[in-house]
């Protein structure tokens, strides 16, 4: 993927955040996924299909998380439930969601999201995929984005057609 | 979704073991996720979207995962490395691929795997999708699918004529 691809990603974070929960959050530089990779508690990830496939994952510190979801839900969570993962998982909509808007020539439709927990859980893509990662930070605490696009495989020979390469 | 939707799925599974890997599963009982449940080391996860989104998990011990890499990819593998997370997403990919063209009335289109490692670690779904899981075993371990399907949101007025509720 181009890197200037992931940019739709990041805008849709950081005003994600801005507008739904009024925090405001400062993205780092945008880097190749390895090691040594922060490992978050809680990661939403949810895939895109169309001319081009993909996913986006928004990894969450724990702390992250609670006060989005507190924000979100105008309660306050102190640990991870269900509604935190609803949270989680709906912010990975969000980020989708407006970034294929801007896609636009993707043509893309986004499924339904996952939440992962657990500490020291790895999101791994397929290793002819390189996703790219943008690292932010809040008053909250840390927080990411890791996007990985491929041209749609019955596409696969109209890839640079779609822009991918 | 309909307790017949995952039929799809659970073939897939099957006949992929079987005909790609030599190796027969047994399934076991259909039922909703919940607790108690069998944690896994590694886990293949895929979206679908069209006129209803969703997505499919493929959570595998790790001696599944190893051998099932190592059976694909005729090489021996004996701890999870970048062959064995490709394994595991192909294997999400197969099951995703085959299902959707059974379930054609959806007209949905797979979207990129992702492979989710670290012992421990659980693949949530919204709280308004009704996932359900088989647990599946073969002579080299333990195996379970997951699969949760809605509405695609656009179609959500069309939930029955969808076929989902």
């Amino acid at each position: 993927m181009k890197a200037e691809h992931i940019n739709p990603f990041i805008r849709a974070l950081i005003n994600g955040f801005d507008t739904m929960l009024s925090c405001k959050v400062t993205r780092g530089e945008i880097h190749l996924k390895g090691d040594p990779q922060t490992k978050f508690e809680i990661s939403g990830i949810i895939g895109l299909s169309g001319k081009a496939v993909g996913t986006v994952v928004v990894a969450l510190s724990e702390s992250v998380a609670l006060k989005a979801a507190s924000a979100m839900l105008m309660d306050e969570y102190t640990e991870i439930n269900d509604d935190v993962v609803d949270a989680v998982g709906e912010m990975a909509n969000i980020v989708a969601g407006a970034a294929k808007a801007e896609l636009a020539e993707f043509d893309m439709s986004v499924s339904l999201p996952n939440v992962i927990t657990g500490k020291g859980h790895d999101v791994r893509f397929p290793s002819n995929v390189t996703p790219l990662c943008v690292p932010f930070e809040c008053p909250w605490g840390e927080l990411a984005i890791e996007v990985g696009l491929a041209p749609a495989p019955a596409e696969a020979g109209s890839m640079a057609t779609a822009g991918l390469a």
